[in-house]
């Protein structure tokens, strides 16, 4: 294995700044672009390790915050870390805990020292430093840890959000300083809303810390997604090309689609599982929503090019009744099936990066004509 | 293959009613004693086919009521019946649908032609005969269809169960005029609550009557479990011992280890999967509520003697997490384990009485010894 850490491009496609890479840590070498499902409380709803494997997920997501307040990081390190506890032999990606503070509305209180918070499982008050993040985050022992950053509100004025910057940076810093773990990678995150003077600006503090990894945090947050794109587009090339980009909580297959062209390396989003739940579902050609009645009678699999369990064993009809039904089952397979198909689609990227026809891939994925 | 619906008793315990034996059906020989896991609305509550197929089910039991109300008996039909609809390969039984609406409160009136209800799923208005029923089990195209039957409160009066029986016997015999399928076995169904007397009456006007199984029904509605085993112990002897004995409903590990020993050779119950939704999880060396503060840093296996997905990989912090955190995965690893061990259960049951020690067995079962 290459060095810990280390980021290899394999290809970089000519006409758009879509690269394939490998990234290398201590539970394996993840294969980028990748997108990562995310297990907030250390599982994927509705879908076992043994789904993840067999639809070639390499990288699971957990959520600093929610693990911390339950079962607790010291529960989790008791039982060994975070793999060993939820049964997850490959990579393992935890947040800071930051975004869920700021986003779940519990955040009580923000100074230089940190942000202190109310836990929505009891109520009771927390403080959450850098120092505390990364302290967390070495417990669970996942294989990258994330910076704890300022998350300001995205209608917050310039000058606020210019100050939450200046604050990420310092706080950067002392996660850098209390970072500890030779097995651990520790990401920056950059942030600045939709302001290409200020992404820019942080992005070249980010980048000037030795961090093996660089994040595009405050997107996705409810901006239309053409500015979410644009604002990917005018960020991604001041975050320098050899160490991976990972966009935090993209995206819709358009999303990944588009933000691998501009040079994005790394995806987690929590859509493909929670629409599944709903019963809408991915396919190469649309997304399905199960609740309509046109598949009360529709013997066909939910995508026939899908070869995941629920396309391999059960019809639309089928899985609209169990939506219908609410039964626990509807969830299992759409989920299984919506992350199959991302895990497919990320593949397809894959192949056609290295085939140097990106452009193409994009303008038929685009186009509405599917993809591989 | 046997003859289709013919019972062979391959074993028969001296010291208890206990036998082993093999029913034919044409989707598959069933080995008796049998626990069928209950798919309500066509899926085992949070538990796959590919799971109950490793588990070594052998019976799916589905519920006609719901079924006719959602998706539609027609629906299925369409797509080639419950088997293909539900994607289980193997025996598949329904009931007549009447149980539910007697005990789900949707009864609106009972007449000598049927039962007219108002459906749990938009309140529209229904009239289930026998002969409907029948007509809705064909269509399901299950292996085992049952009669469809009065059940009379469990406090009813003696003389108001009596003419419950005598109007059972008669739809008894409508169900089997109008039975048609060669495919499909026939069970008639015997009542009389807690009463010998009644039990013996109405045990032998349908043990007269040319159905292939009979079963005991209106047991496990809320009396002690000891008056339960009680009536099973007088109600069985007086189904002719060359037909399988199916006693509907029950049970808890205890009640399938007694009432086994009673002759009974088939089983049906939401228990261990409602159990395991609820974080109660079956071991061999009793219950376990994972709820409890004591699992919190247990990384033992829930029984350290089954071989599920869940006791494989899985530890039972981690499962006592998943409960208290309300997720999905913790319903679908403690169903499959529960019904794992029911199913590891009853093939310890099998084991005993072919090597004709099925007293010992009991003994010990039910001293707290547990199981092979």
């Amino acid at each position: 294995m290459a060095e810990l850490f280390s980021f290899a491009i394999d290809h970089q496609d000519k006409t758009t700044r879509a690269r394939c890479g490998r990234f290398e840590t201590a539970h394996g070498t993840i294969r980028t672009p990748v997108f990562m499902p995310v297990g907030t409380q250390g599982a994927v709803k509705a879908v076992l390790p043994r789904d993840l494997s067999e639809m070639g997920a390499q990288v699971i997501l957990a959520n600093t915050y929610h693990l911390y307040l339950r079962p607790g990081a010291e529960v989790i390190e008791r039982q060994g870390g975070l793999h060993r506890f939820a049964a997850w032999p490959g990579t393992l990606l935890t947040d800071s805990g930051g975004f869920q503070v700021f986003s779940l509305k519990a955040l009580s209180e923000l100074t230089e020292e940190g942000v202190r918070f109310q836990s929505h499982v009891d109520g009771s008050y927390h403080l959450l430093t850098p120092e505390r993040s990364v302290e967390v985050q070495r417990a669970l022992g996942s294989d990258i840890a994330m910076v704890l950053d300022v998350c300001p509100a995205a209608d917050a004025p310039r000058e606020e959000v210019s100050a939450a910057l200046e604050r990420s940076t310092r706080w950067a810093d002392r996660c850098l300083e209390a970072h500890t773990r030779s097995d651990q990678a520790l990401f920056g995150i950059v942030q600045g809303g939709l302001d290409p003077v200020l992404r820019r600006r942080h992005a070249e503090e980010i980048a000037a810390r030795p961090f093996p990894g660089l994040a595009i945090g405050g997107l996705s947050v409810g901006e239309p997604p053409e500015k979410m794109w644009e604002a990917v587009a005018f960020t991604a090339p001041h975050l320098p090309a050899e160490r991976p980009r990972y966009l935090m909580g993209v995206g819709t297959p358009e999303d990944l689609v588009r933000c691998i062209g501009h040079g994005i390396d790394m995806f987690d989003c929590v859509i493909p599982t929670r629409n599944a739940r709903r019963g809408t579902v991915y396919t190469r050609s649309g997304k399905l929503n199960l609740r309509n009645a046109r598949f009360r009678d529709d013997p066909a699999p939910l995508d026939p090019a899908c070869g995941c369990l629920a396309c391999r064993e059960h019809s639309r009809a089928y899985l609209r009744h169990l939506v219908m039904a609410h039964e626990i089952g509807a969830g299992i397979l759409c989920s299984i099936h919506n992350l199959t198909f991302y895990m497919d689609l990320i593949r397809a990227i894959r192949d056609a990066i290295e085939l140097g026809r990106y452009g193409e891939f994009q303008a038929d994925f685009l186009a509405g004509r599917g993809f591989g």
